[in-house]
């Protein structure tokens, strides 16, 4: 009986695989390995500089603009490319963008979170709204086309609108490089989603090599230095490390019920049998961006009429969307 | 009141929008038809007449060997090709061969619902069995697997013998042709799998293209003519039609939670608000396969040593599970 008793409390205290000293605080599912808080934090950032590495991300001439939402994936990004240029990268000073989409109290609050963090780091940062920059906050977007016979979930808008803003705001202020917090589990479920509706031309759009030379003109280069982490292992990182980020979940994901959602509880509950999935996906996405990328090329063939940006009709989401809400 | 009680009952008593006619029993909710008992069996023999003759599925110099299981599926698939035969298509007498895997009342009781089916319309029907052809019946081979550290779902044992015996049973008897009654569905249902697998490869294989010489030299070529078929119109055609098929599902994929029933239920839910859904993903295996086949037309390399059919390893899994089973 004692004997059984010592190894139920070795299973739960169990050392930590890397420094063989601390007590492990997370078993990484699909690897088996156990870390400890100082392992763990130092595997991540491996794991982030090893894919700015691979995938050329960085280069010492770049002028970085980091979209910061203030949730835990865009902070614990941020802090990573402060360590990044401390130690060995030199290129411009870092500037982080948010933008106020105005969805009440949850939009305000998370910027909040994102000044505080720039505060205490010392950080440019600067603060855009839909309401300044296309006169209608998502809130009041949503109310209009509501109406419309082909409503669609405010996600939607918010997405076409926000990726516009800050791709134009990082050009804008001179930038090189839009760093966005995305991880692993977006990644999947994006390509998922994009599988679900056989959106080939997406995915070959976002393969990581030099794609296409008429969408380039138009489109900042976007890096995702997170892409190799699942969330929940971001979302450690971050309570390790006592960022303050905010938690709350946009409102709008919880009324409506979104397909995204749905992708996501699949991709979660397969987890939990098969904790490669979300690797499988992810690797997936990167192949298979590869060969459409390929196979699409050329896809894209026109212009908006309005705003010039690279469109398959005459006139682009974005420009259709704020002629709509006029 | 009287106006609004009218509406009702035409709301659910609606016309054939086909013959405008009959009394509607069907709303084919990706196109929003409303098709009556004798429209709606014509539709779905349209759809397997046009998928057999879009892609030449059939000659008229072709053998076809039907794999008839006893279920919906197979039974409206044998059904239509006799149809088919007597109307217009002059190839050799069809066979149907059926394959008892010894999983109890289940396998004996489908095979006895196939038989009466051929009885019935005077088609030669032979069967075969597990124990005789390779010594055990699949409870027994999982009964022996069970034990192994690398025990996987009685699905996996039963698909690897099941395919390999309908190949080289139809080719014994002749055949030029494998007809599967697989329909929309199914191949959903394994193109998500696939994609959740990274198995690009078994993707590529799939395709309806030519496909790799040197596995046509060992694999009979197999058609689906119930592809572009949702699994619940198969279902409705066979009760249109009185036919007597075998409704019951395999106890093994009762037991075990195997991820296949995950992602036909994640499909199943995903249906209810985007109908498009199952037709995206076969279309999308439509296409990805025939652009994966170029990229992994020659990716297959070896010959099994034991029995020389195209492998990835030394040995295939079908000779490997034999050995192992002993």
């Amino acid at each position: 009986m004692k004997e059984n008793k010592i190894n139920t409390k070795k299973s739960i205290f169990a050392f930590c695989d890397l420094c063989g000293k601390n007590k492990s605080v997370y078993v990484r599912k699909h690897s088996g390995q156990n870390l400890c808080s100082q392992c763990y934090i130092k595997s991540v950032e491996t794991i982030i500089n090893k894919t700015i590495s691979k995938y050329n991300m960085l280069s010492p001439d770049d002028k970085i603009i980091v979209a910061l939402s203030g949730g835990k994936d865009s902070i614990a990004l941020l802090y990573n490319l402060i360590k990044i240029q401390k130690n060995t990268f030199n290129s411009k000073p870092l500037v982080a963008i948010s933008i106020n989409e105005g969805i009440d109290k949850y939009s305000s609050e998370r910027i909040d979170t994102a000044q505080n963090f720039c505060k205490k780091y010392k950080i440019s940062h600067k603060i855009y709204s839909f309401k300044e920059e296309i006169g209608k906050t998502l809130y009041e977007i949503i109310e209009i086309k509501k109406e419309d016979f082909d409503f669609r979930f405010p996600c939607n808008y918010c997405a076409i609108i926000r990726r516009r803003l800050l791709n134009d705001i990082a050009k804008d202020l001179g930038g090189t490089i839009l760093a966005l917090g995305h991880n692993l589990t977006d990644f999947s479920e994006t390509f998922l989603m994009n599988i679900l509706y056989k959106r080939f031309n997406l995915i070959a759009q976002k393969s990581l090599s030099e794609g296409n030379k008429s969408i380039n003109e138009f489109y900042l280069r976007k890096i995702n230095p997170l892409m190799k982490l699942p969330e929940n292992e971001v979302a450690l990182y971050a309570n390790l490390n006592n960022f303050e980020y905010y938690k709350i979940k946009c409102p709008y994901r919880k009324e409506y019920p979104i397909l995204r959602k749905k992708v996501l509880d699949f991709i979660t509950n397969l987890k939990i049998h098969s904790p490669e999935i979300e690797f499988n996906l992810f690797n997936g996405f990167l192949e298979l961006s590869e060969i459409l990328n390929n196979e699409y090329n050329n896809s894209i063939s026109n212009n908006c009429l309005i705003c010039g940006y690279p469109t398959n009709n005459k006139i682009c989401n974005y420009c259709k969307l704020i002629d709509d809400i006029g």
